[in-house]
């Protein structure tokens, strides 16, 4: 299946991914063959909150190719382009350039977008929803570092409850067989059990434990992530705990020999700086990946047909996202939008609760 | 006659802007021709004030071309680029690039810049006097859409007292065969004299009007500005008047079937979003238009000859411009330039009068 | 000898600049036969000050070789980046581009940043330290106007006492044959003693003076520098000494005719606007000429192999860099260490003093 707009990971199969994967494969081995092939293409780079990581890795992955970027990079950018509503940016942005990477602190952004944008959207990043590309990052290191996505002990690392790279990450590698999660986080940052039922309806196994050192002889890939201390009620328990879920060169020393260990950094002391020299530690190669999976990416959404995108009726329905972080809420003229999921109807941009008012 | 800087639309005979057309439809109807025909060649992009829309429309111009671009984009960058003359900036990005690319709120920026620069100057925005290249846009989409600019009747709509984006339209329209004006404002809001003037002198026709429903079914384009609520002494007749001045789904009912909807954007609330849907609509393709226009305007600029201007005696004289707003007050070197036209002697730089003290 | 990273001027022999400077004079002798030779190419450009002339000079430097940039340029970028250590954002430029510009307010930046890159580090400025291609800059005019760097009388005025673009060019115009230096400056402004002595031991000539116009019939080269009002303990001996040391069309006419009047630029009141159109005044030239030396720099920069850096270990010592301005004051885990020349035992980084503590 094509994707015309990456918004969300759930759009990403397994069988998809593979095939971005071979072409970013071939952009690692011989990456002369591919400097000149956007040659006259444009990113649109709209970062309504600064995010100076995936900002440089998706520039440098178009510049990489040939192509070129224009956008804003700054909060205050945000207070420039308003006086316009995100459609009408979205429009003028869809005049000048082939495909449009889209930052913003409100879920569910990049599906608006994706309504009034006659080139692809991409995802980089909507508040606390998705970040696909850091999903294709992490996939990618794995498959480059490993060969393959299968059969793997997966540790996910640090607070599993209110991590969106972590959420993403398990949702996509349900979609490859035979893996084993082991989750591993304070109880009161645990996976959420709708995430726990997702893994199971997928077929897949995991454990859920609180001490990374025991974990740590039976993983294969070792995600870590960050244990703020703004998440606990009780300061006295973060004290309690955060030396736990530091890794250290020596909590390392009982890890299998082709252990990865992962990070979607920035990192701040939740991995030690004597992790840096080890060989199993792949976060700034990962960094790497990123750069050549999004080179991929952005050549297939380069070389789209235009399409003007179909005419949106305005809002007028009775029906209002409950999310307050929902873009909804800031841009009115929005259709409200469903989405149904067994039982559940819920709203196709942000995926929060929808409420009849 | 070829034109060295773009400082003002008065400087464009409608031969000009045919031989720039031409160029600038085979880029929309071959792209790929010229991907690689500034490879190599530099524009600055000075913008003394932000302006994200004409900043991102020259940017992807210039890149479309394998060109590139570096400069500065916000307010913040003009204390930043202080301390020094104006001059000096000037002179330190022609050491850099092909051509620059100028925005301020001073009136009469470009046309100061254009007498320190080795290289070739495009004003895109001085204050309240030019922005010749929005003019171009403007022009391109009447041909692009009507194969030529003969014979229309033209509506301008809005605040035509103090727009400049229709004074200038109006200015560069007269130049073209059998214009006919349909000035749609406001009695407080109407076009002023002096270019009233002017249409007649060029032998052109025009009506005033105050109500846009009435006009429609004559206009061959509807060319669309904002009310705004701070141009009226009085905030009731603001309230009485403002919605006369937005267009809507039901206004263009009886308007002609080839009509084209023009606007310079960003739109905010003078055009509804249900005229979005409608093909008459044609401000966003407009915005596209500007890109490809922009394209050919820059292919002739980063390809003249450098010459480095003849030496400019600083300001010692006894006279001074009375605009507040012009170059002059504030880069006190700037010798006093004068025009004449017929009894009328003004700035050169930015068209005030001048005093003698 | 080969230079990978370009830290300091001192790292600079006359033989390097000279083959560097062939290939600049190539390119501008022949531009297009370079504009695609970086093709694909990136440059990451992390100004934690900003410095719009420098970066512009190497953005265009980069762009005109048909490479490209992304990064940040101004002072807010600084605290964005906040949250990881300088170590780590190397780490992550180096993932993206092949070769890293750097611009800091602490000295020693760029010696640290070395240490943790994979790809060459060019130093844009470290404080009042260095800013060497300020240097190679000033060597290129000199080249390129006057054939070769021999025999001259090189007058360097202003506040050569704080100066580091005299400094810098002072040590490396000493690695040149036959250099006479005319110190020009205020008393209290004077060369430091540290300078002289490193004349002397190069074995080059140079005179003391007060007087820039007694000095000027003798000069081949005067390189002007600002004398600032908050140096003065006395402001009296400022308003005394300011007119002095400012260049004037009347104090050139008793120079020599082939003189070279440069200035790193901005110039404030030190150069007098009568001078601009002197032919002898070619600090405009000189902006040109450094656009073109930085391109030579960055087609070898760019085109050597990746190499991960040897593990560094963290700072765990008893020494500390006395230099409050010294990147190890703030980079806590940067190790300490020691440059040795001849008895002394200074900061690898910043030159500084050492202190066991």
């Amino acid at each position: 299946m094509e994707i015309r707009h990456l918004i969300s990971i759930e759009d990403v199969s397994a069988e998809w991914f593979t095939s971005l994967y071979s072409i970013c494969r071939d952009m690692i081995d011989h990456p002369g063959d591919f400097s000149g092939i956007c040659n006259g293409k444009l990113m649109a780079s709209l970062f309504f909150e600064p995010s100076t990581r995936t900002n440089f890795s998706f520039q440098s992955a178009m510049m990489r190719l040939g192509g070129n970027v224009f956008g804003f990079s700054d909060p205050s950018a945000t207070s420039r382009a308003k006086g316009e509503s995100l459609a009408d940016t979205i429009r003028m942005c869809a005049a000048y350039a082939d495909t449009i990477v889209i930052r913003s602190p409100l879920e569910g952004a990049a599906k608006a977008a994706s309504l009034y944008s006659a080139i692809p959207i991409i995802n980089a990043g909507d508040g606390g929803h998705m970040h696909p590309t850091q999903t294709l990052t992490d996939l990618t290191t794995i498959c480059q570092r490993r060969g393959e996505i299968r059969g793997f002990n997966i540790g996910l690392c640090g607070d599993l409850k209110n991590g969106r790279t972590v959420h993403s990450l398990a949702i996509a590698l349900s979609k490859f067989p035979d893996i084993r999660f082991t989750l591993i986080s304070p109880r009161d940052l645990a996976m959420p059990e709708y995430l726990l039922t997702y893994l199971k309806d997928h077929g897949q196994n995991y454990v859920e434990v609180t001490n990374l050192e025991a974990a740590m002889p039976h993983l294969d890939v070792l995600y870590m992530t960050r244990v703020q201390r703004e998440r606990f009620a009780d300061p006295l328990e973060y004290e309690r705990l955060k030396n736990v879920y530091i890794l250290t060169a020596k909590k390392l020393e009982r890890a299998k020999k082709e252990l990865l260990v992962m990070h979607p950094l920035p990192r701040c002391e939740e991995i030690a700086m004597d992790v840096d020299a080890d060989p199993r530690a792949v976060y700034f190669d990962q960094a790497r990946y990123g750069m050549f999976i999004r080179m991929a990416l952005l050549l297939k959404m380069t070389h789209m047909a235009r399409e003007t995108p179909p005419p949106t009726a305005s809002h007028k329905g009775s029906q209002r996202c409950k999310n307050p972080a929902c873009v909804t809420g800031q841009e009115l003229y929005l259709p409200i939008l469903e989405k149904t999921n067994g039982e559940n109807i819920s709203c196709a941009y942000c995926d929060g609760k929808l409420l009849t008012i």
